[in-house]
């Protein structure tokens, strides 16, 4: 098909999204899916393409930009944090539509600040220039140390301690929180003999003002539950309502706060706690 | 003190940075610090505004920002994906300067894609809307499970298998892996048996095709161990170098790609992996 002016817009439901980036591409898709979900009835076609830092390799995206616009019969989108000047200016010389992170904003930023930006590409996601990588990674191996109450010790050395029934959602959004933010958390699981009084367990006790809580709808931690033990007490619903209700006793005797994680993702439930405990 | 026009720019090496979002804010952080990477010698104070969902809650934005203006004798900067118009008005007009990451390239979206935008906040990072949100928290627990070759029953199931010595950065890649993006990620630890021959073990053979090696710095090994166990063999430089020329000797001998991960992130490991493998 030979179409003459691929930069005329046309309904076509399905369209060619470009993530372009010097480095890993993490931000270009961040806030490029983001824009993306403003819009509905339309299927992407997502394609990333990083450590573009050569010529050679810009050519060659230029030369997939230009292959998707004949083949959707509609410009592709680019969604670029490229900082190198002479691989930008190729993009924007593509049959795509040329979105650009970074010249957008920089120049208003240089005059804010009264300064030059460097205009050096991976300084967000390399290592030297990340002050907080170590301490991600340290969170990461803390996190993984002291899962599931296996080294109450770590307690005192922890930022938060998340606390719920089996499966409420403690394990992934402790991970996140170390990875994303270096957060030290350490999570207890509220089993039967914990849950047998509205009292909190003592280990946790010297521990109060790191205690966040998570809850679950009951319905919901059936199926997670169920996804791993299908025909067990564990997994019926009887059993889930019963932890569910009682795990929520005890945060409301202990002036616990805790959220309910069934309509929320492990990314809100960060925000969320970090802005509690002011963890940032 | 009293300043007539907080706007005017001045070479003060302390900024207060906004990052301002109807949501977690985690798009904002992203673009807004890959932003201010670009600019030495200042030091920003960043502060995170997440969940502005309410006038009371913008009111109290403004408030902060136009105190922080005063307080360092120069404009806040505030980086928004707020998609409210009534808020990101408010923001506006407060005395920082204010990066729009939305408003400035919705209406070049809705212009190209021949549609409307929804203008719905929190459908990037919400539970409903993100239809990988599930795979990656499964896949996390996988990456979990099958940790340091506890599973070995898991390969089959697993889209790539990192080898490496101990402590060469195989389980943190693996959760990102996992949380970022559902790749399911299985990691074997290359112990002292695997070593002494340069086979590939046997355990590995079946899945050489999801092989992925990592290499570090035997100086940088024997660092990173010797946090755990500074007076062991373990952590010795002779057992480093030892362990470390040795498995890429298995590399090389069994052709497994792999890549050195001594001077990069888990975040470039993982586009590099990702790139070679084709796993997004």
């Amino acid at each position: 098909m030979v179409i003459n002016n691929p930069k005329t817009k046309n309904h076509s439901p399905v369209r060619t999204v470009f993530f372009v980036s010097d480095r890993t591409g993490i931000t270009a898709e961040a806030l490029g899916n983001s824009l993306l979900t403003q819009f509905e009835g339309v299927t992407f076609n997502k394609i990333h393409l990083s450590f573009i830092d050569t010529s050679k390799k810009a050519e060659n995206c230029v030369k997939q930009i230009n292959e998707a616009c004949i083949k959707d019969s509609n410009p592709a989108l680019i969604f670029s944090t490229q900082i190198d000047e002479k691989y930008r200016d190729m993009m924007a010389k593509s049959n795509g539509v040329f979105f650009d992170f970074f010249e957008t904003f920089i120049s208003r930023m240089e005059d804010s600040l009264g300064s030059k930006s460097i205009h050096t590409a991976g300084k967000l996601h390399g290592l030297d220039s990340n002050q907080n990588y170590n301490s991600r990674i340290n969170s990461v191996n803390f996190s993984l140390a002291s899962d599931d109450g296996m080294s109450i010790k770590s307690f005192d050395r922890a930022d938060i301690i998340l606390i719920g029934v089996s499966r409420s959602g403690k394990t992934p959004t402790c991970l996140f929180m170390a990875l994303q933010y270096g957060i030290k958390a350490s999570n207890y699981p509220l089993i039967e003999q914990d849950l047998n009084t509205d009292k909190l367990p003592s280990i946790l006790r010297p521990f109060k003002d790191k205690l966040f809580g998570l809850t679950i709808n009951p319905v919901r931690l059936k199926k997670i539950r169920g996804e791993r033990r299908s025909s067990s007490d564990y997994s019926s619903l009887k059993q889930c309502q019963s932890e569910v209700r009682r795990a929520e006793d005890i945060y409301h005797s202990n002036k616990i706060p805790y959220i309910d994680t069934t309509q929320i993702s492990i990314e809100e439930i960060t925000a969320k706690i970090s802005n509690k405990f002011s963890l940032r």
